[in-house]
């Protein structure tokens, strides 16, 4: 069974909001068991719409859309619909309660525009919408299934996990989805690629093997459909670990920090931050995680000297002589936060962030990163490059690499 | 003249990376004033990819290809496009030396795969990708073109800034896309929908008004194309700015951070933060802006009880009497951010970001921030939501919101 998804709105392709729907959605279907086979962005448009609902039913069973609804919009997705389904539109009191209970909360006054959302389609399937006020509305016709949801993502993922995905998976019974994600580190892509060529000649044809690289680590994704295929999962899964050795970082989907965070929980240990270059982007992938306040204590942003010296206890000397960005300045930085949070662990990083600052010796992407961990202490010099976002990213990413590579 | 994007991968149809290539393109395109009218993300598979390309040329003029190849993918897309074109590989020295170039830099041997790199397409334009590995192949066909980049958005961006977009300037010199971009702040959608009905219906028919919310603010952007509309387009825009009154924020199509950024550096002013609920996230969002450094000294993520009272020096009766999300605490964070950076302002946030440690009396969502600009302090209560990422980024717009506002 295939699925698309069609992202819309005219934000999208003047490229003034990312398409962040999609993969939410994606990744939602793809652990239910379904596969989504394509993703189209359009115009707030009626032909748009209706050109790209037509094609999709060409090739996919089910379409999920996403935006081009809302107060302002002119209902255009709603009325482009009805005419594909070859529907009306009715008022439908049951939305207008919905939407005044919300309003009520929020002690807002109902107007038109608002009004005019409780309009549905007179015989497809209505799904109240408990935390927006757009419906989320479920089409069939011949076999096939449209649901249209609404653009924002709180709503749009309530409504996938509230109503959609449990009702798809009742009525579908899809195969399972397996998949074992390894994090990797210490080795080239095509480097890897080559250590893996064996096992991958003699992987099952039903398995895949997929390489996601990103920030300086590539996961290895190993896949399957169906139950049945699980003990062959365990025995290739093994399989692979073995093979990885040094390599391997962690075996988990989770995000990096999560994994992180659970290391930490798990060992009893908290921590602490000290961000020059990264300029709090680690405590904000941290602080991202549910729950991280029971392990995370701090972090101190010092993008100035003073606040190295007075926030962290860098000795001044230590700034003259050495710089700002070299493993001294880190190493203190990195002490600093164990004092000042009274934390088990601590990470430090200092680099030239760029585009500008760097020197023939310490060119951009210059990065120390230091990791304490009890009375473990490792120092080490980076190279990511000239892009300021990469090196953001690529600090904090081998930041937590070398974290977990302390703790182990 | 129609441009479409067609993404490959198959990490962007289970969601394990999100598509930020496309809205990095489409906003590239549209500045230089090209209409970029539908983008689709696939699979890595020769079917998807020629179908696509088949079915975007029947809408299309221009497309632009990003992702599938690369060393590791078989090079899937580079094959599929010779059979679209009727083209043969062969293998291009010039190529092979662009690459051992960048290999010798980094000092890392070339295997067989990244030297597979180098056989590119007889017949077509071969652009070398001076910053990665993969050349960039320009097709052309019957008055089509389309444009094969790699998926890395660091190469990627080179691409289009360097190459790409110059040389389809050049080429099809198109109409300008004149735009203008306010910020509004204190009024739902619908409300501003309803009080610029008349100005959108006096508006001439060549203009757009679209409208972009997001985190608590609406962007508004006024569009036309071509310079011959810049009269009307600066009349317009006059009448609009009037008609927004207080609501008005800011006129300007930056993100809010570098708006924020560039009014502390036209006053000659430094900031601090201290961030509870954010978790590092408005440090992460003002050091995104290159060079922040000028007037961002740092800040302190105070996670913890014992952080807020050591490094911010909140009291520890303030704790105790209003606790941590209490206007009481939140004014004595700024000041306190204030004392530790000697900042001339300072934001500081402290809230119940979810999903737990909410209370019937202050719920998941209740957020209170205090900014202080020189000698005036502005703090105020906020409630968000249920969402901890929603809450996250809802705190983070809305303390660079009140900030903006309290030193106007």
């Amino acid at each position: 069974m295939n699925i698309e998804i069609i992202t819309i709105g005219d934000e999208l392709l003047i490229g003034q909001v990312v398409d962040t729907n999609s993969a939410w959605i994606s990744s939602k279907m793809s652990n239910a068991g379904f596969d989504v086979t394509y993703i189209t962005s359009i115009k707030d448009r009626k032909e748009a719409i209706y050109n790209a609902v037509e094609d999709g039913f060409e090739r996919a069973d089910i379409l999920l859309l996403t935006g081009g609804n809302g107060p302002t919009k002119d209902d255009i997705t709603k009325n482009t619909l009805c005419k594909f389904f070859d529907e009306e539109l009715i008022f439908d009191n049951e939305v207008l309660k919905n939407i005044e209970t919300q309003f009520k909360e929020k002690k807002i006054e109902i107007n038109e525009l608002t009004r005019n959302q409780a309009y549905v389609p007179q015989k497809s399937t209505v799904i109240q919408n408990r935390v927006g006020t757009a419906p989320i509305l479920w089409f069939e016709k011949d076999g096939k299934i449209l649901i249209s949801m609404p653009g924002v993502p709180f709503e749009m993922r309530w409504a996938m996990n509230e109503e959609i995905i449990p009702r798809l998976t009742k009525r579908f019974q899809t195969k399972r989805f397996l998949k074992e994600v390894f994090y990797t580190h210490g080795i080239t892509e095509s480097g890897l690629a080559i250590h893996l060529n064996n096992f991958e000649e003699q992987l099952p044809s039903e398995f895949g093997l997929a390489y996601l690289p990103g920030g300086g680590v590539i996961r290895l994704r190993l896949s399957v459909k169906g139950d049945e295929h699980a003990d062959e999962m365990n025995k290739q899964a093994n399989k692979l670990k073995t093979l990885l050795g040094d390599y391997l970082l962690a075996e988990s989907d989770d995000p990096l920090q999560q994994i992180l965070g659970n290391t930490l929980k798990d060992n009893g240990m908290t921590i602490s931050l000290a961000e020059s270059c990264s300029g709090g982007y680690i405590a904000h992938l941290l602080t991202n995680i549910a729950g991280s306040s029971a392990y995370f204590l701090g972090g101190v942003v010092s993008y100035s000297n003073s606040a190295k010296m007075n926030l962290l206890n860098v000795k001044q000397t230590t700034l003259d002589t050495h710089g700002a960005v070299s493993q001294q300045a880190v190493e203190e930085m990195a002490k600093g936060a164990i004092d000042a949070f009274g934390s088990d662990c601590a990470i430090a990083v200092s680099g030239i962030a760029g585009p500008d600052g760097g020197t023939e010796e310490k060119p951009v992407g210059t990065v120390w990163i230091c990791t304490i961990c009890k009375n473990k202490m490792v120092s080490r010099e980076y190279s990511f490059g000239k892009s300021r976002e990469n090196n953001k990213r690529r600090s904090a990413v081998m930041a937590m690499v070398q974290m977990l590579r302390c703790m182990a």
